[in-house]
């Protein structure tokens, strides 16, 4: 059985490994360019730990896992040219560096790279992890696509919401603990568990976020408070303040977003004095709570190796408590 | 054996059975927008036709051939973002219509359908025609790579302009036969030399289309002459020119190359009158023939079904013979 460190360490390893050549056009330059910023690596992980569950040799699901991570940062590359962002993670992003052109074509590149890396798994469970593999990577796409339709939308309900994070960020990792289930042997049922913890981590997680965005302490998220506010971005606390707010609420609320001049810190005190009045924090950790239980229930029903249950259950809580 | 028009109706019929639904966040209407511009469905033809040389059981092929039309119609939407073309087939192109982000996004979608598409495949033959799916992907990207690296670049050699062209636009139809044979059960030196056959169609075909585009009859090709010299695009005519130029020809070239306003008609009549003088258009010819020669020699060393060997054969002349 091996650690959560030499899981890291062996992925780092095979990333390295598997590391894509500079072509003379510089195709992959871009790529190598989001690969090298680094990040948690948390899906491979996952991924690995989730195969582990069911047998030693965890180096089946380091295919899966490669490509999972390609796939996460080939959205990145994409979604940060839809966004307009010039950095991440403290580095240009690839449409910065590049030009939006580049960054289109080398995502491009990377989305079939990414099957290139997962038609590198083990034969008898190939098709398996096609299966869920496309069905995930449509499903992501759906929930972008809800999110960029939401910046255009009046009134986002909660169901919507909830929905959208669950496309756009939770069934990635609940595909890579079902794949890496899948690579290591599991049963179909233990398989599908898998994916539901991944998938209600993944809600819970992003609540978080949601959470972090407003109430973090900068000093402890690396961030600073209120970028989604000022964005005016449709997240847990905003559709909720909206959905419970008295009238005199929704008429400062509605003045904020409305707003075209306006001191960012100024907004930023004001509709987070809303949200606290309205308890939308305490809604929104209450939810989350919701959804990290049921994520646990569903890990309960997982045969497999003890050990790495509680492997499991340390790096989501350690996830969790990132940062409160 | 079926003929090219039963082929033909069944293919369309196929692609009419897997039209994509319309789901409520709208991510799949740009898709289903270029897919009904329609198009010569020349790729799903002839992964058609080369199965049926293997088999009379065609059907084997409709999920890599529907998977090739994705394809190419996926790289026709990204391309046209970065060429910011406004209109294709006389119709808007998608980024247009729908705007650059929802055509980045539909069009990953439209990547990973053509996936999902090719997995519904015979699974005795899916690792196959996976590994040279991913491979020709791959290529194409690189292609494209090139092609947007030339704008940029003073000189191109000859070889570089081929090896572009064999990239971007011939390992694909290549890829469709060797595909279409991998579906029809094909050994492997007969998938082979019908990869071998499409490379070197498709490099005649992209040969025709530069002299197409500026020696066509706008009656015949239904576009006007001097697109590609307005654009400076760097073509076989162009490349050959400015090879063999003399010093004379070679200013009258660069100042044409050079020149910021000037009346389009002019600038094609005088570039054109350079290319008639150094007999590029000859030259191009003759090349355009010995690629096609050197196909139907590949073509000569496969094996299998009579009929579709002549039905192959008079596709190509009549795609090579389309607008002369």
């Amino acid at each position: 059985m091996r650690s959560f460190e030499q899981l890291q360490e062996l992925f780092t390893h095979y990333l390295h490994e598997k590391k894509l050549p500079d072509t003379t056009s510089g195709l992959y330059r871009p790529i190598n360019h989001i690969m090298d910023m680094g990040g948690k690596r948390i899906r491979p992980l996952l991924c690995l730990i989730s195969c582990q569950m069911f047998t030693p040799e965890v180096e089946k699901a380091l295919p899966p896992a490669l490509a999972i991570e390609f796939f996460h940062n080939f959205t990145l590359v994409h979604d940060d040219i839809m966004d307009n962002a010039p950095l991440r993670r403290g580095y240009q992003t690839v449409h910065t560096q590049y030009g939006v052109n580049a960054a289109i074509l080398s995502g491009d590149a990377m989305l079939i790279k990414t099957y290139e890396f997962l038609c590198e798994s083990p034969k008898n469970c190939l098709p398996a992890l096609l299966r869920t593999f496309n069905q995930t990577a449509l499903d992501v796409c759906e929930g972008q696509q809800m999110d960029m339709n939401f910046e255009n939308e009046q009134q986002v309900s909660m169901p919507q919401y909830l929905r959208m994070i669950e496309l756009k960020t939770a069934v990635l990792l609940a595909a890579a603990l079902k794949m890496g289930a899948i690579a290591g042997g599991a049963r179909t049922p233990d398989a599908m568990q898998l994916f539901e913890f991944g998938r209600n981590i993944g809600i819970a997680f992003q609540l978080q976020d949601d959470l972090l965005d407003t109430f973090g302490e900068p000093g402890k998220t690396g961030k600073q408070t209120g970028g989604d506010i000022l964005q005016n971005k449709k997240t847990f606390l905003l559709i909720k303040a909206l959905e419970t707010a008295g009238k005199e609420q929704r008429t400062i609320l509605q003045h904020w977003l409305a707003a075209k001049r306006f001191q960012p810190n100024e907004k930023i005190a004001a509709v987070t004095d809303v949200f606290e009045q309205l308890g939308v924090k305490d809604a929104a950790k209450s939810t989350m709570q919701q959804y990290y239980n049921l994520a646990f229930e569903h890990l309960n029903h997982v045969s497999g190796n003890n050990e790495m249950h509680r492997l499991l259950t340390d790096l989501t809580r350690q996830l969790m408590n990132r940062q409160w």
